[in-house]
């Protein structure tokens, strides 16, 4: 008797006639007349479930499997035949149905409904990946981190765990989430009367994270070539389907490279997961297709295959102002580009992914490298069809009289050990930033963001 | 020409007599009275560097070759020729050496010299990945975190993404650090003249997570085997070697499992990421077996081809009783065994890894599982010679009335979310933790769990 997955069987890799044991929850119950009854049983390998046909002649047909529904756990056992149904290959003549756990008044059990709405769904995140949408979304997220993972371990990067907790005070604080072990019924203070944060766990204000580049630039300019794949955070008060105050993301940064070279690896990077989750997860992404956005499986293709183009920002401006639309937000060089503008460039106009670069210095970070032209700084965008804006990178500043020329121009003082790096064999390197979770939308077409993440916290929520 | 490089050079994947650039940083260099300069350049790819020859007809010879030091920036291109030298096989004959960053005054270079404590380098924790040692312990490091996601992967384990900031009330806030957006110096009040947290961020009071346990098991007992690896967070004022306050801990969870799977698991694992830094990090391991700490290699093979024995709490206990050895700790049934304990069962008396399993319930947590002596429960610790414990498991308390009992003893309220998984469908299930820094510490032989993780959050210290 051998235990295998739901996954292992319906892939073919189990003979038929074997002796098998599975494990998992009901979906579904179904009693023939003919005094049997069909079991859909699901274990979270994959997509579909296994049907295991319970015979009437088990011990405990009555008292157990024909009280049997949705959520309950069992174990069957039985022998792997060809189903004579539709809709599956294999199916389990089972010669035993051992009942783990129960539901508890099945009536009230909170997914025991097939549909539930999404928004419903998150207030039983606990119990969601039950789902057949958060298991495929469970499943996805997996082959996707782990297609990241991959691809810069094959090409000799180095993972780096940049901190969470940082005392930088360089960036932006307004939307940080402080971090402190101060008692708040009795703040100790300095003479002056503020916080005295010289008492607080790290001897100074410390909050979490927005972004592991600057440490990841440190182990850059030593190591070559480096990512991070980790947690950031964002305290904006945002109630909207694209905001995350604890979100994933990943942040490669390559030394001796330039903004061209950022761009090849941000094609490259992102037609390799879509071709990796293409592959790993036909059937989740069909379940997507069918039920949730009927255009996912045919963008995801087209992105895998399709040449990013590039273009200027400028050149995209001059587009922009000469299409012809009635965009809600006003068109003009200098300023940022909004989420239609992005999708009109892409969509309408270039028919497929693009690489915007080039961006005026005003409107980008303090660390991008100053074009020749005084104007720009060597940033760029990738907008992708169906969202606009997925990755954002640049090349950095590694001159340190022109870094230290923005850093007073944005009234930023400090970082003196990122000063250092220009200092000391400084070096032209690039990097860029991807949201694990918007990516993970786009290709399973769920619209919130709070449906891509296990646990989503946001304003008001950190259950679970 | 090709880019290539360190690492695949040594490896031999460039065919001799081929053109290639190399970029990277000057290790040293040595002038040779036969008016030519041998550079030593690394670029993180490996531990060695590469010999460069630098001959004296390069137009910038006197100019620039002349005045390299360690840390200079150099894109170097040349043929790659079979090494007349001692300690290489390989080293290019440059016919061009490009400096692309100097050291600013090359006598204040932070790390210059060739050796420094590693005390000192805590406090230049942004260049010390260019010194040999974390330049290793870096490697060595993303080799282990690719073993561990690749293990699970290929295992059919689902990667959770638990959420780091947390409301639950239930885990032991002493020690957790708080993550607010309030104004310290404006604190909104209760009517009572406590602090309203419902005016917080997350409208209640949050923290930074200890474990992703809970929120994972939600999760196993929906996909069947899963995993986190992340951040956890301890807020405790210890400055030991061993303590940090950020940290990454690796918690697989299996379903219809109990503490003999789960201990199976973690030897299995265990053993699996030996081998795979074995067989990866052989010359990264062979500098630490050298430099570090001459044991590393012995036991790392020792542990990876040895099966682990297992061994009663009990009986463990006795053992030490009548050891005769004089222990610093007091050792009884009831007590949580040391370090000291620890290492004496695996190192003196096993010789070799050991799993003690089933400890008294008063010294475990709530969700462990009650053994049917009503005394102990179903948890285990995972010892290993030189360390101690390296791993702590469970199998987790499945049934509901006895889950009540044991929060009810120590106190517990609230987690109902927590409790739905034993009211529906509830299955037998297991999981452990182990700490990625202590690990990497055991493999490398650093003793400082501060050199384990690029830069370390510690009692006053959150720099970079």
């Amino acid at each position: 008797m051998t235990v295998v997955s739901i996954k292992s069987l319906l892939a073919g890799r189990v003979a038929q006639g074997s002796e098998v044991e599975v494990r998992g929850w009901i979906r579904s119950r179904r009693d023939s007349k003919g005094g049997f009854s069909f079991l859909a049983l699901h274990d979270g390998s994959a997509q579909a479930a296994i049907q295991v046909v319970a015979p009437g002649e088990l011990a405990n047909y009555q008292a157990d499997v024909l009280r049997l529904t949705a959520g309950c756990s069992v174990i069957a056992k039985g022998v792997l035949v060809e189903s004579q149904g539709k809709g599956q290959s294999f199916e389990i003549q089972a010669s035993g149905i051992e009942v783990c756990g129960w539901v508890d008044d099945p009536d009230t059990y909170p997914i025991a409904k097939k549909r539930h709405s999404f928004e419903y769904l998150r207030t039983v995140a606990h119990l969601r990946p039950r789902t057949n949408t958060f298991g495929a979304t469970t499943r996805v997220r997996t082959v996707l981190a782990n297609a990241v993972h991959r691809y810069f371990y094959e090409r000799e990067f180095q993972w780096i765990n940049t901190p969470l907790i940082t005392a930088s005070d360089c960036e932006g604080a307004g939307e940080m989430f402080r971090v402190s072990t101060l008692d708040l019924m009795n703040l100790p203070r300095t003479e002056q009367g503020a916080v005295d944060f010289g008492a607080d766990f790290f001897g100074k204000e410390a909050f979490l994270t927005v972004s592991g580049q600057l440490n990841a630039e440190a182990y850059c300019l030593a190591m070559s070539k480096v990512y991070t794949f980790g947690p950031t955070f964002r305290a904006e008060n945002s109630n909207t389907s694209r905001h995350l105050a604890e979100f994933w993301m990943v942040e490669p940064e390559i030394a001796f490279a330039n903004l061209d070279d950022d761009a090849a690896l941000a094609e490259d990077f992102l037609r390799y997961l879509l071709t990796q989750v293409l592959e790993n997860c036909e059937d989740d992404l069909a379940f997507f297709n069918q039920f949730v956005d009927e255009g996912v499986l045919a963008r995801a293709q087209k992105v895998a295959s399709t040449p990013f183009e590039r273009m200027d920002y400028g050149d995209a401006i001059k587009i922009l102002e000469k299409s012809g639309k009635k965009f809600e937000y006003p068109v003009r060089w200098g300023l940022d580009m909004q989420s239609e503008h992005e999708r009109y460039l892409c969509e309408e106009h270039v028919g497929g992914p693009l690489i915007v670069t080039n961006y005026p210095k005003d409107i980008k970070a303090f660390y991008m490298r100053l074009n020749d032209d005084g104007k720009t700084v060597a940033a760029m965008d990738v907008l992708a069809p169906g969202i606009g804006e997925i990755i954002g990178g640049a090349q950095r500043e590694e001159r340190l009289d022109v870094l230290d020329m923005r850093m007073a121009e944005q009234g930023l003082e400090g970082l003196e050990w990122y000063r250092d790096l220009r200092r000391y064999g400084t070096v032209a390197h690039a990097g860029f930033g991807l949201g694990f979770e918007r990516l993970l939308n786009y290709i399973t077409g769920m619209e919130n963001i709070r449906d891509a993440i296990p646990f989503p916290r946001t304003p008001k929520h950190a259950d679970y």
